[in-house]
């Protein structure tokens, strides 16, 4: 008999499928949940795949329109950066996709959810949090965390056994010496070879934004226009290209800052529990939104209102890295934040070139820039 | 009878020389001061061209030494930056300019100082704050706040004509059409047609930085070292050269930040009196440290530390943004802050390329990062 | 021929009866208007005497209820209290006063307002800056801080002998040896023979509550009823007595409050331009108050809610303090505050006693609190 | 043989006498640590019970003049208030009973700590963090958080079976219908009848302040005299009594307080792991200081310092709250608030009357109050 249901956030790869088998072994039925936010996967590969496995259901959800506006725009409206230079990337995504997980849930009637993060990272309490704030009866199986499963699976080498003995495709490419978390915002790359802070990262790592030395040699000219915060046009200047819905814009300021080689970082940053991690991102259109953002909100918002809003992004930073999206105190921030974009409202050109955002100039109805009044005398 | 000795600010130009000239006239008898710190002038005309103008002393200090490492090196340590952009190189040279000549006018028995600065901006305040904070009983002569003074010079053609008529030698190559502050930490560049928000800047405005798009086609690798949140040395890796006294450091990332391009924005910014003003700015060393500062605080500062100290390093750049230098806060948060560096210590390798700084790598032996810990099982 | 018309706030006594012939003297056409918000006043004397002194309008106007509603609610959402303890009844009630003041120059055309503030205090500032938010073309005079003014008046001998050459009724009670500030919040002492901040304030200084020695020797009980973050009823346990509307609610805790002896303190504070001043002050409603909505705001909030709004609640007593309550970043905080108050909900017992509120219990039907959670095994 | 040695927080009481013997029974050697913290307990009746029942050896420690100095004094400097109301008393304890304890551990060569906090409070985690930093390396055995011992001591019945089978002496007076935590700082009472948050708390139930209603009808009045932000003299003026060492003030201010009903309090709080609870408190001796300390830093303390400290003191008390007096951050910020504390000198004179504290008047060399200057024109 059953144990009950589990929808199991499902990747495709081979961690999520030794996870899909394992949960069966356990007596669970399996329903497998696949999110498309904009990652580069073969989705009809992976659902076959999970059917394969023995998933009863699997569900491919296109997210990459709610993606953009119910979770980029508030941290871009945030000028959302923890600890100085992350644009959470990951942390944004962990979310979107919970919420759908769990609507997926409930509606099958299951009473459990389950998913591959490790026990050591912010994922897992990111997907937790969302999950028990959304449905707070679900019952979440982390197999990382369950001594059964890790105590099994001690290594790479242990899943491939075990993929082999149970008829999981094993990935036939070698993995790559480091890990991966891929997204319409970001791509992240930790662990392996780039655990030693000090080790360069190799120049072929970055799947999301050609190398600046190798990226055109001359710029592009972009005109953003925004409303309440969030863009709401963006016009390549000499191309004569727009776009102007949410997934659109952001589509298409990825290809740009992908193009010209912007948004990469390469940080140690704080985790939640603590520990100190190195990771590397490539944010390309965030972080041209980022600059943008920053530009124009400067120039149409109260210099004080500006002081206490920017404490409050800091705030919301630290909520959403930490995965309290869904939290009394970040849905408090949140509609703070936003009551502040009103008037945030107008035009920026700008130039990507070479790994930089350049401001150009700006213009607003909403302005609260005074030429006549900063004119000195002479 | 002389109505006292007033210390001026003098600059060489044609301003300080019509306020020389005048207070002259208003029967002050006056000493002529000019700050190196690191600006472009030819210091010894401007010496011969004040005693010229009846100064009865001058003096030409050269303050770049102390205007890095007592005031430049705080700001790195707090990662000094107003409203998210402006790496205040103008604020930070103000106290140090006003120190000294606040020495000098105690030395030289002067009841008085003066400056040239004008009645809207934020360096009539940062200067005054300074001399009354060293100097509580010293009277300020603001002339452009100053209704006999500005109503006799209502435009630039007005100081031109008193210039002529006294022997006040006249430019002769036109000004430029904006006016600009420089420094070794940076050049601002507002005014003239930089008011209007919405007009590019000109591509030959800016002189401390090449043009990106005329920058070199491959990367200078650099490590920095840092002590108590300071630099305590800069290496070239591949061309062996290194520096390591705080001027030879600062004035070396100014070459190889001012080479690639380093360090321009282009912002509106809220000044102390709330208005907005839109200034651009060139700051290549101040950029880099403030990048690898940033990768070696968050190598060795305690998760909880740094969230505490970043609150700290905001207040700061408030305050010194607004003039506050030397006031009970700010030397209390400057405290603070030093005091959150001790640990802070490492070397930090980056590439300096086309307008943009990459951290390629850090070590410490005070790194709290502990690569068995962030391993993750697999 | 009339200079124009101004609206001076009038208080009756005998500095804006001299200025009130003194702007007349200068040309002016002045209207009186006295601001009716709880202070124990005869009205129509005063407008009797405006009149006498050749006012050409008097308006009396009585803004008790929409100073309770829209002023000293928002304080008690926001727990405001300055510098850790006073609860800013003067301050709160200058831009009640303001607002109407403004409203009649608008109504009645005319282009100037005027006040009886000094320019040392923090009185002027919370006025002018409600004016000039209000009503940004208007013109302000402030004869204390006109030269031709002070110089003429330099003591209260000056402003009798005025007062009796120009018909002005001078008071026959001899002026008591401080100054005070008196509304349906509070009564604030300062100035005279308080100025030493050492000397202790006379035992018969106090008006509005009873000496704590005298106060009865059993307690009252009361009952407050809540919602999103406002009493809306207050019930006396014992007697049986309740009130519900805004106005009512606040007199009668004024009443019980001042019966007992609540809310006196005697503290030195920073005013707006720095200096410290020594003031003593007595709520006794208002500290009842903010006793009790601390208590059902931490019964009802969520935790981390709660941090992020106490931190607002302190920038929003600074703003008021200084004067800002019409001013965007008070706004914005206000309106933040407001939305946390959604489920401050519920009901509070307490007693009054010999200048202490006790809390006894509360509960809401919006509680957080979970008794069956917080109850430990044994 | 011994599984190791544990040094356990014994109390006297039931709790940690049967977690003694349990511990004895797993196959520990106990040694029984007691701390005198200035609660009211006959400490050599402890010892003989701890003996009795097997300790190896018992520390009785009197910590009371290292609780004052090094963890009260702190929490005076801070003005630490928990959530604008509670005081501290148990949460500054918890660190220092804890570092004592570690020194025995270390001293002793144990292994093993143990205390008898629930799974559900703040003290577990106070504790432990203590240990934990003080002592990286020992286990805490904690027995409430043990399925083992929870399961079979269900209820208040299991244990005293127990103890009455292992010759554990059973108290006869019936245990009081709630908790509570003593210590020279205060008494806190909470859960049983008191969890009912909407049940008033009995009149018998204080133990450290009088009912104000039975306090004495005249006020005592002190002068407190303090350096460096803590006090070093006290002073009763009319009876000319005066203490100062910091234990003879703390004490003898406990005593004022409690003679007249200073310092209870009646609140819900939200505890480190979120959930809400009533707790009440009395803390007459703190109370008195914090009004004390408040008023000579205003008095001292230049404006904006005292902002900026203001925010460091939330801080510091939420973490010592939390359980993080020893972690980095709150070294930082204790050391932070200390540096603000250098000017904080003077006396203040204040009287204490049922249940009230009322500062009359202060004096200092450091005052930066200026008499002169804020007295106005007339």
């Amino acid at each position: 008999m059953s144990k009950g249901t589990v929808v199991l956030a499902y990747s495709g790869g081979l961690d999520t499928s030794c996870i899909l088998v394992w949960l069966k072994e356990q007596g669970y039925s399996v329903i497998a949940y696949l999110a498309n936010i904009g990652q580069d996967e073969d989705f009809e590969a992976a659902r076959k795949k999970a059917e394969s496995l023995g998933a009863t259901k699997v569900f491919i959800e296109d997210l990459r329109a709610e993606f953009v506006e119910d979770f980029i725009w508030p941290a871009i409206q945030a000028n959302a950066v923890y600890e100085d230079r992350y644009l959470l990337g990951t942390a944004v995504a962990r979310p979107c996709i919970g919420r759908r997980q769990v609507e997926i849930a409930r509606r099958e009637g299951a009473q459990f959810v389950s998913h591959g993060a490790t026990g050591k990272g912010n994922d897992q309490i990111r997907f937790e949090l969302t999950c028990y704030a959304l449905y707070p009866e679900v019952k979440i199986i982390a197999p990382w965390r369950i001594p059964e499963f890790y105590n099994r699976f001690r290594g790479r080498k242990d899943l491939m056994e075990y993929a082999q003995q149970h008829g999981i495709p094993v990935p036939v490419t070698p993995k790559a010496p480091w890990s991966m978390d891929a997204n319409l915002m970001h791509i992240s790359y930790e662990s392996g070879i780039l655990e030693n802070p000090k080790s360069h990262a190799p120049a072929d790592l970055y799947l999301m934004t050609k190398n600046p030395e190798d990226a055109p040699s001359a710029p592009d000219v972009l005109e953003i226009e925004f409303k309440i915060g969030v863009p709401v046009k963006v016009t390549n200047v000499k191309e004569g290209i727009s776009k102007d819905s949410p997934l659109d814009i952001f589509t298409y300021l990825n290809e740009i800052g992908g193009k010209h080689g912007v948004g990469r970082i390469d940080i140690v940053e704080n985790r939640f529990i603590g520990m100190k991690s190195r990771g590397i991102y490539e944010t390309p259109g965030g972080t041209i939104l980022l600059n943008v953002h920053l530009d124009i909100e400067a120039f149409t918002m109260d210099k004080e209102v500006r002081r206490v809003k920017q404490g409050l992004g800091i705030k919301f930073s630290e909520l959403v890295y930490n995965g309290f999206w869904y939290s009394p105190e970040c849905d408090f921030v949140r509609h703070c934040i936003a009551m502040s974009q009103v008037n945030v409202e107008g035009k920026v050109q700008l130039s990507v070139f070479k790994g930089q955002v350049y401001i150009l100039g700006r213009e607003s109805p909403k302005s609260l820039y005074n030429e006549e009044l900063v004119s000195p005398r002479l």
